[in-house]
């Protein structure tokens, strides 16, 4: 399973019942948390999600509506019990705000925190079936987009054919790798007869918070799912690039630009109650584009 | 009016629909914020509180239950360009995060934030009509208590008894600050014949977090509404005082100890789905109890 859950798809301010950004990625077997805008816990416990499979936290940046809930939630897993470590990513600056408030509450966590500064655009963390790759956007203060990657799978074996060719099945693991199998007798059993290429691995990208900027394009070249921020409608284009943000029609225009197959909009600006004009907008340039609903999960499709 | 709205009346961790500690007391025209657990700007919007209003905020201490939410309320006020100063009144420790906060965020707030160090019990705001007393409560880090008093009223006149002894109107402010009145005849007419005695000033006293400190009794003397936590009920008694925290029954015997007229109960232990017991446990001692619900607006009275 690859699919990102919205725990909160609002900008700065909280309103119309939408919360700050939160986000859960699905990764088989892990959860990976990006942002973590105040009310994240409430959210996890409206949406049933399993915070204790959550091993891997990465902060976009230091606007507190996409960092005031983890304090919290770093606490609720002490006080839970938690023993297995928490990895987070973030721009160095958090560091310091952490260790002081745990100062001031004499706070002694019951698992390790492991602190990764974000500082170069590279692959920041390795799972076992996907890594994440760090690259900047364009934001007002130091702020980071994630790439999330499966892993190149290996081939399938077409076992009939592999069993009329009489390949034995203690062979089966290096025909996934590729490998062709010879007989004792010399005959050749070539690895494309026996086998089918693997499903394509998928891609997530996310790019919030930042201004349109096609340097991005590069950094997110064809992935699956593309989540862009959208915080105003294009009447406002001005507005949104003064304050680093980018409208619906950027972010479709992003979508386009780096040939995704699929765009999610999110962080919606407080001053919008009906968020039916932002659709119409995005995907009147970029067809295949849906809203980020609080609760609502998004599956990583080819 | 004189009213204290719950916001929040759990403990640490978010459950239940309940949320951590936050208070707004109405004290005239002016609200005064007491703990700004996480979640407390949503909590404002779903009761309707007129955070305009809010130029004083209390935070008792630096358990993040008490304060989780404050950065992002006063980021709120300054993205809605607040201008009115906001006094906030907290331990030292809590400037220091703030000030790291904001630069991280690189935010220049729109209006001033005074910073209040609590370092001695003693009266630390004096407003028109209520003075509000900061004093120590017993808890496993450095917590504040906070009273706030109505002020001395003035008396009030009994207008038809002052026209039959013919005092002038232009004299009334001089009788409600108890003075006689001297005819140019040379008659007097003695001030407690023309007036009532004022409605008694109430007070409210909040004491979250402690354990049970018998100390806290000379403190909060005879107020009208005292709130105290009750994080356990009383067969958790040894848990309770561990953890520095107080049971139903306990804040029962310190509304007793302290000759408070009525008891407000809450910071309930996220263990505890329903809450009639702890009103069951406290009543029995103290039968002026009540149990402090988020949404609900509880009067000070006499």
């Amino acid at each position: 399973m690859f699919a990102v859950t919205i725990l909160g798809s609002n900008s700065a301010l909280p309103m119309h019942d939408r919360h700050p950004t939160c986000q859960v990625i699905t990764a088989g077997d892990e959860l990976l948390l990006i942002d973590c805008g105040e009310g994240a816990q409430s959210q996890m416990n409206r949406f049933k999600i399993r915070r204790s499979r959550i091993n891997h936290i990465y902060i976009s940046h230091l606007h507190g509506d996409h960092y005031f809930g983890l304090p919290g939630l770093l606490n609720s897993f002490s006080l839970t019990n938690r023993k297995d470590p928490i990895h987070l990513y973030a721009p160095a600056e958090l560091k310091p705000i952490l260790d002081l408030q745990f100062d001031a509450a004499q706070a002694h966590l019951s698992y390790s925190l492991i602190f990764h500064e974000l500082k170069e655009e590279k692959e920041i963390t390795d799972l076992k079936k996907f890594s994440i790759k760090a690259f900047r956007v364009s934001h007002r203060i130091e702020c980071w987009g994630f790439l999330i990657q499966e892993k190149e799978k290996p081939k399938k074996i077409d076992t009939d054919r592999a069993l009329d060719f009489d390949v034995p099945s203690s062979f089966f693991p290096q025909l996934k790798e590729g490998k062709d199998y010879m007989h004792v007798s010399g005959r050749l059993v070539k690895n494309e007869w026996v086998t089918k290429a693997a499903n394509p691995s998928r891609s997530y990208a996310f790019c919030a918070d930042t201004r349109f900027d096609p340097e991005i394009a590069n950094k997110i070249r064809s992935c699956n799912l593309l989540y862009h921020e959208a915080t105003y409608l294009d009447d406002l284009r001005e507005k949104a690039e003064d304050r680093f943000h980018s409208t619906a029609k950027q972010a479709a225009k992003m979508a386009l630009l780096a040939e995704a197959k699929h765009l999610l909009i999110g962080h919606f600006s407080s001053k919008y109650d009906e968020l039916a004009p932002f659709l119409t907008e995005a995907s009147a340039l970029f067809p295949q584009t849906e809203l980020a609903i609080e609760g609502a999960s998004y599956l990583i499709r080819d």
